[in-house]
C-alpha cells in the first residue's frame, strides 16, 4: 500500500502524484498543511524527521525527495516507464528534471520566501527581483535543453517522462502568478500536451481533495 | 572517448570527477575557470548552451547536471555500481544527493553569492546568515536520513554510492570555510572512509591539473 503525505499547493508533490497517475497506482491522500506548518508537529515528524513533503510511504518505509520516489517507483513498476528507453535522452530527461529542482523549484519556494522576507527583511522589490531573475535563467535553460534534444511529441520522448513530470507544477505555479511564459515556446507547447492527458489532469492542484479555491 | 568540463573549484564537477574514478574510466580533463567567467565564453557556449559545468562529452554528445551524468555513467558502466542493490536504499542513496544538491548546494554556490552581493546588496552579515541557515539545516537533515538508515560502512551501503559522492565536495567546502561538523559525526565518519579511498583522493581539488594553491 502507497500512502502520499503531500498538499494539494506543494510542487513536489504534484510530481509525484503525476508519477503515480501516470503508472496507474492507487495511493491514499495524506493532506499535510505546510501554509499552517502541519509538518513541523509531531505526528509527522514522526513519519519524517525532515519535517518536509513529499513523502511516501510503502509498506512501512519512507522514502522522500520526489525525484528519488520517482526513480523508486520506476524502479518497482517500470511499466510505464517515466524515462526514455535511449540513454542519452534518458540523461537529458533527468538533467532536466534536475535544472527545475535545483535551479529553479530551490530557489522560489516557501520556505526560502519566509526566510528571505523574515530573516533577511528583504522588501517586495528585492524579492520579486530574486524571483524573476532565477525564474528567467531557469526557464531559459529548460528552452536551450529542449532545443538541443531531437523534437519529440513530450519534451524527451513520444510519451511523458521526468521531464515532463517536473515541468507541469513548475509551469502551474509561474502562471498562477503571471509570470510571462511567452519567451518559452516550446515549454508551453509540452505543457499543453501533458495537461491533455487523464494522468496530469488528476494530479492537479485543483483536483485534490484538501483543495481551497483562491489559496 | 569522455571529456570533462570542469574546474578544480568546482563542487558538482568535483562529484563526477570521483564517480569517474571509482568507476575507473578515463576522461579528458577541460579547466573552464569560472571564476574568471569562462563559462560564457563563444568556445564553451559552442559546447554547453547553459554556461555551466560540468559538463560531459561523450561521443559528441553533451550531458549536463551532475545527477543525470551519474546516473548515464551508471546505465553504460554499471559495475562497480555507484547504488545499493537494494530498493529502498537506492532511494534513500538518491535522496540524500537529491538534498545535497537542491537544499545545500543550490543555496551556496557562486553564482547565488554573486547576486546576494550584488543586485539584492546583501551586506557580510546577511550573507553569513543565509549561509550557516541553509547549511545548518540541510546537514541535519542530511544526519537524521543517515541515522534512519541501517548502518553500514559507507552511507547507504558497503560501497560508495551516489550519497557519499554528493556529500564528500559538500564537506570539503565546508572545511574550507571553518563550518562546525562537530555536530554530524555520522557525516564525518563516513567523509573519513570515502578520503582513504584512491578515487577519492584522485578526485579532490588539490589533484587536478588547473589547482592553484590558496585559491
Amino acid at each position: 500500500m502507497l500512502k502520499l503525505y503531500n498538499f494539494f499547493r506543494n510542487s513536489a508533490g504534484h510530481r509525484v502524484r503525476i508519477a503515480l497517475h501516470l503508472k496507474g497506482l492507487d495511493f491514499e491522500y495524506v493532506s499535510i498543511d505546510i501554509r499552517a506548518g502541519r509538518q513541523h508537529e509531531a505526528a509527522y515528524q514522526a513519519v519524517n524527521p525532515l519535517m518536509l513533503i513529499p513523502a511516501l510511504e510503502h509498506d512501512g518505509h519512507v522514502i522522500t525527495q520526489s525525484s528519488a520516489i520517482i526513480e523508486y517507483l520506476e524502479e518497482l513498476h517500470p511499466d510505464p516507464s517515466l524515462l526514455p528507453a535511449d540513454p542519452l535522452a534518458r540523461a537529458r530527461s533527468r538533467a532536466f528534471a534536475a535544472t527545475i529542482a535545483a535551479e529553479l523549484h530551490a530557489m522560489n519556494n516557501l520556505r526560502v520566501h519566509k526566510f528571505l522576507d523574515g530573516e533577511l527583511g528583504l522588501d517586495a522589490a528585492q524579492r520579486n527581483t530574486w524571483f524573476q531573475h532565477w525564474n528567467k535563467v531557469g526557464f531559459a535553460a529548460l528552452e536551450a535543453q529542449l532545443a538541443a534534444a531531437p523534437k519529440t511529441r513530450f519534451a524527451f520522448a513520444d510519451h511523458p517522462t521526468v521531464a515532463d513530470i517536473f515541468l507541469v507544477p513548475q509551469v502551474y505555479n509561474l502562471r498562477r502568478v503571471k509570470f510571462d511564459l511567452a519567451p518559452y515556446p516550446r515549454i508551453v507547447e509540452i505543457a499543453a500536451a501533458c495537461e491533455a492527458l487523464s494522468a496530469f489532469q488528476k494530479a492537479a492542484p485543483e483536483a485534490q481533495p484538501d483543495y481551497v479555491e483562491g489559496q
